[in-house]
Formats: C-alpha cells, sequence, structure tokens
C-alpha cells in the first residue's frame, strides 16, 4: 500500500477486451508530463499538454521512435479538480487491446507506474476528495446490478452516511473533551460535563446507531440480493422455473444492444429488486431432504434463505401429501418465508386444482414450461420481501466494516451509559467515549491506520 | 443502414462489462441537447451544455425523476470538430453494467436511437472526416494484436493507402476526359489524348497496381498471422510445444497487470510478429497422413500453411527413419517451408544426436518439455517468414475487397493497353478507363453505393 501520492500512476480504467475506444489513466505531480513527449500533432510536431487548461481535450498522436502508436484525445484535469485531486490524464485510445498495452508501456517507460487495486480512489481519499465510506461506496456502486444497490451505494458515495456518522461523532466529541479536561483537574472532583445530558445524549446516539445496524439486513438484502431456495421432489421443475426466471431478466437486460453483463449463475432482478437463488441440486426430495439434515448441506441451504419456494408437480401429489411434505418443512423453516408453488398445471382444469387443494389459499399456480402466471410468482416475492418500500434516501448500511464498527461503538457507548448511572470516574467513562469515537471515525476514515486501507482499497478493480 | 446522419445515435464506447470507468457516446445533430435535461450540478441545479465550447469537459450529475443515476464527465464536441463531423458527447460515468443500461435509456427516452455497427464511423465517412478506405482501416486498428498489424492498419488509416490510389486515379481522370470528350467530336476524327502519353501512363498505372495487389499476400500474413503446421507423430510432442510457445507469449503480455486479451487459441506473437498455428489435431502419423491425403483434410491443412513444422522425437527416430518420412513429405509441401525439429533432447547427448543426423544439418534441436532452445525455433520462425524487414510505411494492402478492385482495375487497365496497340476507338477505350476509375474509387469510397457501405459497416462493433 502506497500512502504516498507523489509519484504517477497509470492503469487501463475500462474493461478489458477490444472496443470502439478505452481509456488510460494517469495520476501524479508528473502525469502530464509523463505523456507530453509523445504528444504529438497532425505533422508529428510535438504539442505542448503543460499548458492547457484543466477540463480541456486535445486530439493528438501518440509517437515515438518512428511508430504512430494511435490517433488520440486526451483530457487534462488539473490539481485539486480532479477525481484524485491532482494532475490527471486521461488518453481515450482506439479500443485495440494491443494498443492499450503500448501506451501503457510508454508511459511505464517514461516514469509512470502501474496503479494498484483502487490507488485512484486511494489518493482522492488521501487529498481529502472523498472520506473513506464514500470510497468504498465507489466499489459498490460499480458492482451494483440492481436500482436498490445502486441508490444505495450512490447516496453512501454522495456522503449521506458520512454526514450522519460525523454528526454523532461530534455530538460526542464535545463531551469527551469536556469529560478529559475533567482529568486535568481529577484532584479538585469538578464537572464539567453534564451527567444528565450526557446520559440523554448516549440514549439519543445509541439510538440511532442501533437503527443502523438493523438498517444492515436489508442492506446486506439489497447488496447481495434475496436469498431464495427453490426446493421440491426431482421431477417439480426447479430448473425449469429458474431457467424462465433467468431468461425473463436477461431479455429485459439484452433491451438494449450493445451491453451485456457477467452473468452470475442464479441471480434474478425482479422489477429491480435483486434475488439470489441458491443452489439445492444436491436435495432430491423434501422428505429426503429432512432425513439427511445434520449430515448434509440442506438445512444450511434452507437456513440462508429469506424465502422458501416449495415447488411441486400439481399432477403428483394430493391433497394429503401436500400436508405432509409442508408440515416436514415447517420444523425446519425458521423465519423464513414459506411461498408454496403448484407446477405443470392446465390452465382448463385449474379451478379443479384449486379445489384439490382448497385447503392451500396461498398456492401459486405456474406452468413454468409453457410460462404461465410466472408474474403471479414474481409478485409474491416482491411482497414478501418488498425492499422497494425501503427510502433509499434514508441511511441504510450495506457494508459489513461499517456494522461491525457501529457494533463496537454501541457496545462502548452502553458501557458509558452503565457507568453514568453506576457514577464511575470519569477516566474511565473518557475511555469508553474515546472508543467509541475511534470506532465512529474509522467508518469515515478520520480515524485509520495503513492495514484498514490494504484492506479496503485491495478490493477495487485496478484503474479506479 | 441509415445514410442520413441527422438523428442522435448512442452506443457503449467501451468494452462490455464492470470497470472502473465506461464511455457512453452521443452523435448528432441534437447529441447535446439530448443530455442537456439530465444534467445536473452537485446541488440539482439543471447545468447548461449547449453553451459549452468544443472539447470542454464537465463535471456533474446525471439525474432523473428524483434518482442521481451517476456523477459523470460529459466532454463535448461540436459541429465538424468531432470524430463523427457532427455534435458528439462523451459520457464518462462509473463502469457499472447497470449505470450504463440506465443511462442509454434515459438517452434513448429524449430522442437518441441506437447506434448500429460501426454508424459512427459511417457518419464521419458520409460527413467526409474519413474516406472509405481510412473507415475500414479503423475497423483493422482495433482488431490489430501485433505491431505489424496495427502500424498497417494505422497507416491505411492515415491515408498513406487512399492518397495512392488517389494519385493513380486523378492521373487517369484526365485522360478519361480527353477521350470523352473526343467521343463528341467522333464524326471529326481528332485525338485530344496522346496515344503514346495514354500508354506509358497505364504502364506506369498497372505496374502501381501489380505491386499493390503482390503486397496483399504479406498484408493478409501481417494481417491473419503467418499460417504454421505442426506435424509429426502422435508421440513427438506436439501439444507440448504448441503450449510451451503459446504460454511464452500469454506472459508477455500478462506482464503489464490490467490488461487482458482474448485469448484466440494457437495464435501467438513472436517479437511483433503473428504466427497462427493451424490445428492438426486429427493428423496422426505423417505417414498416416499422406495415405489419407485425398481422404482427409490434412492435405489441406498443410497446403494452407506457410510453415511446416516437422516435429519427431528424436529417441523414436533414427537417421534412415527421418529420411523416409522427410521424403514423404516432401511431395506435398509445395511453396511451404519445411522446419525439420527435433523434441525430447538431453543436452548432454547433443553432440551425439547432430553426429546421428549430421545428414540434416538444418535440424532444430529442442526439449520442449524442459524449455530448452525454444528461442532457436523462434529465431528460424523468425527468418523464414521476416515481415519485420517489410517497410510498414510501404502501402500494403491487407484488405481483400480492395485487393478485388484492383484486380479488376489492372484487367481492365491491361485491356485498354491491349485496345491502344490495336487502335481499337476511342468510345471502347473510354468504357474501361471509366471502369478502372470506378474501381479504383470504390476503394476510397468516392464511388459507392449503400450495398458496399452495408457491408463494410456492419463488421464493425457498435460504438464505433
Amino acid at each position: 500500500m502506497q500512502l504516498q501520492t507523489n509519484d504517477t500512476i497509470v492503469a487501463l480504467a475500462t474493461a478489458h477486451g477490444n472496443a470502439a475506444i478505452a481509456v488510460i489513466r494517469l495520476s501524479g505531480l508528473n502525469a502530464i508530463t509523463v505523456v507530453e513527449p509523445f504528444f504529438y500533432n497532425k505533422n508529428l510536431i510535438n504539442k505542448n499538454l503543460s499548458n492547457k487548461k484543466s477540463h480541456t481535450v486535445h486530439f493528438g498522436i501518440i509517437y515515438y521512435q518512428n511508430v504512430i502508436i494511435d490517433e488520440v484525445l486526451i483530457t487534462i484535469f488539473k490539481d485539486a479538480n480532479s477525481y484524485t485531486g491532482q494532475n490527471s490524464v486521461e488518453v481515450s485510445c482506439h479500443g485495440s487491446v494491443f494498443i492499450q498495452q503500448q501506451l501503457i508501456q510508454l508511459f511505464l517507460s517514461n516514469g509512470a507506474r502501474m496503479a494498484t487495486a483502487g490507488e485512484f480512489t486511494l489518493r482522492a481519499f488521501l487529498n481529502g476528495k472523498l472520506d473513506l465510506s464514500q470510497a468504498e461506496a465507489v466499489a459498490d456502486l460499480i458492482a451494483s446490478n440492481s436500482a436498490l444497490s445502486h441508490q444505495v451505494a450512490m447516496q453512501q458515495m454522495r456522503g449521506g452516511f458520512s454526514s450522519k456518522i460525523k454528526t454523532l461523532r461530534d455530538n460526542l466529541i464535545s463531551f469527551a473533551s469536556l469529560i478529559e479536561l475533567e482529568l486535568d483537574f481529577s484532584e479538585e472532583d469538578v464537572e464539567f460535563a453534564n451527567r444528565s445530558d450526557l446520559r440523554n445524549l448516549i440514549v439519543t446516539i445509541t439510538g440511532i446507531i442501533q437503527k443502523l445496524i438493523g438498517s444492515f439486513e436489508v442492506g446486506n438484502v439489497i447488496k447481495n440480493g434475496i436469498p431464495v431456495a427453490i426446493v421440491g421432489k426431482p421431477n417439480a421443475g426447479k430448473s425449469t422455473l429458474l431457467n424462465v426466471l433467468l431468461d425473463d431478466d436477461r431479455a429485459i437486460v439484452s433491451e438494449i444492444p450493445g451491453t451485456t453483463r457477467d452473468i452470475i449463475e442464479d441471480e434474478i432482478t425482479i422489477d429491480g429488486v435483486l434475488f439470489r437463488f441458491i443452489d439445492t441440486a444436491g436435495l432430491r426430495t423434501t422428505t429426503d431432504v429432512i432425513e439427511q439434515i445434520g449430515v448434509n448441506k440442506a438445512f444450511e441451504v434452507i437456513k440462508k434463505s429469506a424465502i422458501i419456494i416449495y415447488l411441486f408437480d400439481c399432477h403428483e401429489l394430493s391433497s394429503g401429501d401436500l400436508k405432509l411434505e409442508i408440515e416436514l418443512l415447517k420444523d425446519y423453516i425458521g423465519t423464513s418465508q414459506l411461498v408454496i408453488v403448484a407446477n405443470k398445471i392446465d390452465v382448463e382444469d385449474l379451478l379443479e386444482l384449486k379445489k384439490e387443494f382448497i385447503n392451500y389459499p396461498q398456492i401459486i399456480y405456474i406452468s413454468a414450461k409453457e410460462h404461465k402466471y410466472i408474474d403471479d410468482l414474481k409478485l409474491k416475492l416482491l411482497n414478501l420481501f418488498d425492499t422497494r418500500t425501503v427510502d433509499a434516501t434514508d441511511t441504510i448500511v450495506t457494508n459489513a466494516r461499517h456494522v461491525n464498527s457501529l457494533k463496537k461503538a454501541n457496545i462502548a457507548l452502553l458501557k458509558v451509559h452503565e457507568g453514568l448511572k453506576n457514577n464511575i470516574v470519569g477516566d474511565l467513562l473518557a475511555l469508553d467515549i474515546r472508543y467509541t469515537l475511534d470506532e465512529l471515525g474509522s467508518i469515515t476514515g478520520e480515524v485509520t491506520n495503513e492495514n484498514l486501507l490494504d484492506s479496503i482499497f485491495t478490493k477495487f478493480c485496478i484503474g479506479k
């Protein structure tokens, strides 16, 4: 981890592969002068870049040792006005992998070095352009694959979460200094910090912190998707249903030609909400599942799911069979939501079927193969976990590091609260308040260390 | 194929997938006003883009219906100063596929339409920014994967080939008009065009055209790689050798972190020259090969190769065996170059081996498995077909369409030449000269039609 920011870093910033254009990014004190000697006009006369204004674009040729490497557009960003808060250059070239390599090699030969993962954003943080939680949100934003995860990351990147944490911390900090001041006068037994005010403040702050901790459950679901398990006998049509849901999703995605996405198997976005289907391929029949619980991972699969779809072939099970199956399942569902789905229906016989299963009015009737009533199932899934009702402008914690710090802060504050009740001495209070401040400060990066930064930024992609 | 250029087109211009940044490109009369209503400053106040200067970059927020879609950098290109020769906008956003889709959808909703493959470059051609052969070179440049293919495409894109063709055509055009003028005075039996000068000109032009046609063989090799077949008995180590060559190549490519390339199996760049290894997996032993020639594709494989590597296990074959094998092969090699490679050598026994095969001083001794003397083989391959000695600033034809037109032009000119010898009448000469002019003009696009443009630009990627 490089905490100095003076040298010039370079990386490909756009996705790998051949394309119309690619962008190579440089940042550092000498970013402009690293590129300048290779930049020529159409008549192969060297062009000045240093004297150009920030936020201007220049057409020219990258030329070295009698070889024209590419015709490019170069954008100059100067000093604090760039993403990183220092001189930056973006070279927009023809999107040939060969050209990308040649250009990067050229800039490396003239004093730049390859950027490490997340190093541009690390520099933005070190130069005060972003706080730590905002920087983390940049990675979340790039990874966002649903309307909600996008909105939560955007809100965090724009400082919504940070300002909330800063307010809490600022409120606490004045008390901390008063209490620490008392320590200087400890022999005089003075109380600068009003204990009753402090208690009230702590109640307020822990209330907010606990609400933030509580939001992580939703936040995690928004970020990683709502875990859903489809269980049922082998002939129930589980994979057909999954494929139908996946195909629908892909069709929406591919409405825009020219865009694709990395298909992560069994992730499906329904109306902007991400559902993550957990592999239950190992499960044979529900009865088998339950017999094998404790010896295989089936229980874990169900436990991890927020929603369990029990799928059955409506021609195979009688109402009595279903009753038995559901009862066997129920003991293992815990707090998950159960959705019973009858598959392979004939639309003509639907009334007859509903009579058979009259005791289960909640059943959703579909034909996965014929793509019938799939929307009913989708609506049910959406209603069960309607994260759309989540106000994305509300502060939602999606980051395990943040929730961990919040939990530690919460415990420390509860100790302070307990201490106040028991009238313990100021120096013990001060210790826990300082600990709370450190934990809150680590979220936004006001308190930080190299290891923490390392663990955060190495998760980034190179070029960001 | 859209030959009108007034409407606004949009496409993702960078490679697919998540990355640090992605660039969405718009071009058209209203490109700026399509984006403008969604562009806001940090405080969510709408920002003007129309009044901004060409080649300037603007930071802001894309905002629609209370949702912040992204913080972006927008570059404005005005009128003739853009790549396409008309108003253009590049939106540099966070490289999330989700965000890319949202932004494109937004611009589509405000009057843009999805660009077809190559449509930005088609507009550059229609607006006179590039001629047709230059436009074709853009696609070649993006696809270029070796130093030579890159240089030839660059030379063509920068108009080297076009200007050569234009010169030929201009020289011919004045004669064509003189001869056509004669037709108007046909009853008066005048000769405005000096027949002897015309004959000389045609000799010069056909000489140049034939040289260009001849360059296509090298051009094709530069663009598509030098075809190499490795043949030999099954235990000779063909796939080990291929893997060793491939791994060497990949290692060079991956020296620059952050770049990858689409690995096309069996394409290997040695010292900037591309070699394409043709699959001979179907071949068993050379003897079998020859026995089966006529019934399987082996002969075709050998015929298509410029270089044939005959690989043998030095412990398996005696000098006599080798002689037999080579003799069997030789009849089928034609104009291909044969390289005999002894594999699985022990370095200690090398002298002994060389004694055994003293009649074959051209043998290259390697151990593919132990990666010994592989560089000797590489050097041999390079020397056999040293396209590096090709002067990339020479005009080299790499495009089958171009060579086709050149061949047609050549035939027509030879007819003119023949006609001059036989003193045929002006109107027959005029016909063939006009035909030549059309063929030459079709290369640069001075003479064109919709079908031709369609077949050229649909081979482009979308966004270029």
